[in-house]
């Protein structure tokens, strides 16, 4: 099948992370791929990568990438596609300020959608979230997914119900 | 004409901020509106607004607010169109930092696209890539917006061959 | 009996750190409930919480939340009760600033009286303090408990003592 | 009439940014003090004032001070009112991040009820929120308060359906 | 022997980090005094130890405290003698930076010398330095330690020369 | 008359913010001297500062510095004499935060006595407390000063007691 | 005559800050050019600039952007030249922050020589230093320079020393 | 064979980070030296070895040191070789925040090449790509080595090709 979605990631030590982006629409039966491409040792795949996109049937990119994390920028700046960015945060540099500042901060012109730092599933379900603005399936498969999330949480209270103190009252 | 992108602000201060995105839109020539309602000041109306978004025909969110920024989760907690949230760096607060995180940290579940700080029209060019998804008259606008932010550099560096040192070549 | 206090956690992954605001108010003896409730995963049900607390006899809200930490904002929006709210400080996101940020710059009318990051139990001991303003009995309580403070001072300068040092003296 | 919120500050140019504390409690009919006390520099006083403070019929204790913000913390260290503090982001230190931090980070057992960075307005309604748990008329009051930061929203969008665009659609 | 530095800290807890001063003003044959007070519990102790230090013969006080790190602060405030402020960096609160910025910002009038992030043995050696300016035996031996500071790098450098690699030249 | 007190600065443009060192040393009569001298443009004649300092009679040492303000560690670094640290705020670098940090972190065996962002005055005061160790004449004026202080705080209070609400009382 | 120094900066707004880096070369008679180019908006160009610079007998590269920095990054992506990267710290974005930060954290294999925030003419010195390695008259060129730069430090001191006090001493 | 690059630490505990300095430096065949010197604890001997280093043919010096990090920019003020500063983010102190800014944020006249935080790798390739200016040889082992940095990457895309998903597509 053709893929909708494309992961990026500057490194493949970003895939522990990244693993819950794929996770994710591989649950919700969204045809992706993976690779890892860096905006500085190959600047020339990153660019034919962002040009080529959009002509292979790529709906949305994830790029993630952490330090000075140029890698979702550079896509975006070559592409018309919506690029959703992923600050790693890693054990090298500044703790991920570093990364999320390096995504965030885009000059006028070049957005990214930036997700929090390591959200990597939060990254798909947004690219899933776009897809749905024009397919209505992809749609249903979402608002099915957000209503689920409710459910935990009302397990959860379930969980707390059941601890016992001599004046706590539920 | 019906609008499709929604541009919620959490306080009327932020207009001259959030003009830039209006005006991106209406240049693109993208029905719009614009409204202020406060996730603190007005819940019921935030809530409502989010969950009828998508019914009224809206596309994409466009959610800016300062300080403990939390309009743009709270519409994302209700709705499953993509929000884009723009941190507002006022003159209160801590100087952006609260802004920035409190939109962009979101929990799994529920992401907000986040752009810069103050980044308006950044957020506006985000939504119109995310509705170019679907929408090849719109892409196509996108594109041709694109093509032109490279002509502004071309023409600044004839502004900068200008200038005169002994010692610079040109 | 009817709860005082409510304390609300973002997820049960918060209930280690909150564990200590339980243990306090039971050593009270003040009547509490403890839940959990998503802004983001619940938000109808945070809203039906907040409307419906003062109407059931809380006093004092306590809430606690972690990264884009918004439940204690969006519970002071549609309550006249006093809402503490807890940054929670966990492993996910940027270390505890963004919970800080996010619940102490809370827009002008919605005031959410914060406490230190994970500070679980100096949020029940508030509690107890807000609630002693109008309780004769809740207040001798706290008395109580501030006056011991000192004791464990004075035990803790004894154990300081028995160190031993050529050329300290004590 | 007696005072029921004590407002204290470190210094008197904290005053222009008090002034909103006073005002709200002022318009809402709240008797109340406003006095200067420097933790460090009249620490004596200090300690009389948050000695004596319940005894002369005050409820809440509101204490704002900049840099290293000792004033509420060591106020609430003799007292078991509860105590609202204001950090100060003046022309000093380090922009109010000294201020923020000095005084939400109490030890445990000695809680300061922190509000926003120069958020004196909403530290006063902090105050009638917590002199309302035990006080109906307060209650009637804040609840008013608070019913009425809605109609500010619902007038500012007034003026923003006056802004003409071509795509703009209200 | 009547103590010339008196080491005070928040909590016992502080106690691993303090050692070093102790260990250092011990190495020195300074006689010293430890103690726990805190800012916060027992604020009539403090204030009166920093009111009698001074008649008791102490020359120099340093105080360690974590988070809202207000204890060095404090008995600045009641006392001429010079008081050296050590932030605790502990499991607590915001990193070392709430401590650091909450005992170096103090207002005009009051100075804290404020050392390193857990640098007990700087503080131990500052206070020394503090008493030679008066002592020309404690000078001496200050001289003596500095001296020997150098040694180490020395003794270091051998160990690195040892270290072989094909291009390594020494 | 020999000075006891030096004044360094990094570069002439801190003057503005030392002459509140010089100010108070003139007005307790404690003879100094001011001089400028940068740890980067002058190292030999920073070294030789540091070496002969002593041996002219200088008790006390206040190195002021913005950016890598690397003047007091290094001034540090040849002296016994304590150095007094004072972190420039200026217009260029990060907002005074690489001054603190650049003043504050010293490695073991070499302290600076650091006090706040251009907390000029407190620097001086500081050198006469640490003067007044071994100074009885210096000791009574510090004393003298500091009493002082507290009357600022009653003469400000005067002010406030004349502010008018219809329901402040005092 | 052929450039021996780049300087290229993300958007001409730089212009002001990077003219200290264009005079220092001009006076230093060092062949150079100035250009604008974007690494969002004109990527392309970026690339066949990096490299071909070697080429056209380019030594040094002096890279200055704003925010999400990436052009030095991007530059040092396609080069073996060295990059000096110039954070540029405007008005808009996280004051610097994101610049330094997108600067300096690179991955391993592609350093960027960071200089500080708006530091022009140091990214023009550290170039002439570089080149200096090599290249005898432009060595002794910097070595005259540095040797100025203690001249303007002395000249300073003799201003300073025009200042009178009562009690201070030169 | 003569050292062409100099590391210098500011203590031996920073060896296990600068091993990967020395260990590129010896695969590409550059003669280097690696000691260590503290500017605090070995002053004379830091002013020494800046003076000295360009005479005994050295022609880059790369400094590491963490806290307050003053080693890179003392040297680089006795030398008109260029430096290259390494932040070391330990243990101690602030997270590297300190270390980094004390060593970019050099006054005019005196840069240093700063890295990223433990980037000693990118270090010792910064070195070699400055000796490349002047030598062919060292030029082209550096263009051979950035040749191979993409080859890694194309090696982590045949691993992840290899991870099978439902939905993924290759």
């Amino acid at each position: 099948m053709t893929p909708l979605v494309s992961i990026i990631m500057g490194s493949t030590s970003d895939m522990p992370v990244m693993e819950a982006a794929a996770k994710y629409l591989n649950d919700m039966q969204i045809p992706f791929e993976i690779n890892a491409l860096s905006a500085h040792r190959t600047p020339d795949l990153v660019a034919k990568f962002a040009e080529q996109a959009e002509g292979r049937g790529i709906k949305v990119i994830i790029a993630a990438a952490g330090g000075a994390a140029h890698l979702p920028g550079v896509i975006a700046a070559s592409t018309v596609l919506p690029v959703i960015g992923v600050p790693i945060k890693g054990t090298m540099g500044m703790d991920g300020w570093d990364s999320v500042l390096s995504i965030i901060s885009m000059p006028p012109g070049i957005p990214v959608a930036t997700v929090g730092a390591n959200a990597a599933q939060n990254a798909a379900i947004l690219a899933t979230q776009i897809m749905a603005v024009g397919d209505k399936a992809i749609r249903d498969k979402v608002a099915d997914f957000k209503a689920k999330l409710a459910n935990k949480i009302t397990k959860a209270n379930e969980d707390l119900a059941k601890i016992k103190y001599d004046y706590k009252t539920n």
